[in-house]
């Protein structure tokens, strides 16, 4: 068995090891620089993990393991221009560094590259492999789409912001652990458990980020708290707020919500406040304890020895215990 | 054996028949949006013509046909946001009629979609298929890549132009009828010879473009003649005009490249003249002749029935003759 170290140490030297392309090379270098700018590697290592879980060989799921992280580069890089976001990971992203036009076609050719990755790959599985893959990237692309209308819109149902987050974030971290399941040449009902296990493991992810924003510790967390606030971004602690809000409190937030221009501190020690007032708090940090809870049932049912589960099982925990 | 006009009817009558996805509409709505705005259906007819040329069953590959039909037409949404194109085929383009970022992600979607349509494919050559439309796709990006970067040179080789082309429409074309040959599950040396085919009839496709741009009849063309002079577009007729032209005639070349403000109509009937000057003419239209004979020839080299050949040959013929 590999620990989760050993993964993200294999997946990095393969992504250091290779680069991609040849001629033009100005098609090519946008997506290198993406890919070597570092990450978690959280999806790639997934893969990996789940078929480790099954298979002491993990060699074969190497390359769709890089095919997923090249997905996931490919998206954050198309993200990036639509949400004219100019720095990631502490960089400059494509658009910006180079232009928008090539943001867009380096992340096609990416994409692509992606599937070539996947097609390399030899398993039983193969056909099914790649439907997963698909399927999720389909989803994937519905989750940003939502994402961006949300924004457009003033209200966003609770439901409707589980759901985005679902596709946009779980559903990928699913999907990594059904491809790898899969690799592994385990049941369909395995694989199918640890989709769901990483469906809710990705939910309590995104929970844990949409609180941190706000309850994060500065030092640790890495970027300014209460940048959620300060974009009235329609989050789990903002929707669950207007929905909570009576009377003054919500007339509070309101106010807070229209203001036009404003003290950044201010504001989001003004909101805070009130998701103080209103419990918000314990609520998302319950919801995150219950996916986690929902997360580890599902891992449970997976039949495979018990000691095979370590790792994962320390994965979700320290999801949970996550503090940037 | 089916005609080509068949075949287009199959084609679309497909297309018109399948509304792809569900909700998020907004994502799917442009994709429908695209895919219902005609176009001549080539590259799915190609990947019929082929499959067809060994099989009498066709049906199995009427899916992947539609899936190079997506993938076609997802390049052309994407190049039109590059080339800030407002209009195709007499419609307002997708980033004018929504918006840049509903353009960038429904064109993700649509690749996506293009996949399924793959992985639907029930072909003992499945993966093989595969493999030529992920090398193909690349292909088209590097093209499109070298397209753009070239407007910002001011020199581009004959040889570099050529491939250019290739990379951007041959290949594509070449694909089709590769995937077609695999799906009519013939021999390897048969579906490259369809291949070379393919891309020496795009070859002289694209030079035939060049050449009805400022030689064409504008009321069988479509468009307005001298398009490409009009924007300096370094087609194959510049190029050679620009390799070719000496003392006076080059100096007259030049400044009417230079000319920052001019008369349409006047700068279309200069470059035309220097064109006639230069005998361009002639080298282009010997040009797509000799491509057309090239094609013909490796088509001859197809070991399969004589007679199932006659609609490529139709096909071949109808393009050295065609004038819009």
């Amino acid at each position: 068995m590999y620990d989760i170290k050993e993964l993200q140490r294999i997946v990095n030297e393969t992504i250091v090891n290779e680069t991609i392309g040849r001629e033009p090379f100005s098609l090519y270098d946008p997506i290198n620089y993406t890919l070597q700018s570092g990450g978690k590697r959280i999806r790639p290592v997934l893969v990996l993990m789940a078929c480790n879980l099954f298979s002491d060989e993990i060699k074969h799921a190497i390359r769709p393991a890089i095919g997923l992280e090249i997905f996931h580069n490919f998206t954050l890089l198309h993200d990036d221009i639509m949400d004219h976001a100019d720095i990631r990971r502490g960089n400059l992203t494509v658009h910006k560094k180079w232009n928008e036009n090539t943001a867009i076609l380096s992340g096609d050719a990416m994409f692509i590259k992606a599937y070539e990755y996947f097609l390399d790959c030899e398993s039983p599985n193969f056909r099914d492999i790649l439907k997963v893959f698909n399927i999720t990237a389909l989803e994937v692309c519905e989750g940003q789409q939502y994402d961006m209308e949300f924004e457009e819109r003033e209200n966003v149902a609770e439901k409707e912001y589980l759901r985005m987050i679902e596709l946009k974030t779980s559903v990928l971290l699913a999907g990594a652990l059904k491809i790898g399941a899969l690799l592994g040449e385990t049941s369909e009902s395995n694989a199918n458990l640890l989709y769901e296990f990483g469906k809710n493991i990705g939910l309590a992810f995104q929970l844990q980020d949409d609180y941190l924003d706000v309850y994060g510790n500065v030092d640790v967390f890495g970027k300014q708290i209460g940048g959620d606030i300060v974009a009235n971004k329609k989050t789990f602690m903002l929707i669950k707020a207007l929905e909570l809000a009576k009377g003054d409190i919500k007339d509070e937030l309101m106010d807070l919500l229209k203001q036009q221009s404003f003290d950044r501190d201010t504001k989001v020690t003004d909101v805070t406040n009130i998701f103080n007032r209103l419990g918000i708090q314990d609520i998302v940090k319950q919801k995150i304890k219950n996916y986690n809870n929902n997360a580890l049932n599902f891992l449970s049912q997976v039949s495979v020895d018990e000691n095979r589960k370590s790792e994962l099982n320390k994965l979700t925990e320290n999801l949970i215990k996550r503090e940037s």
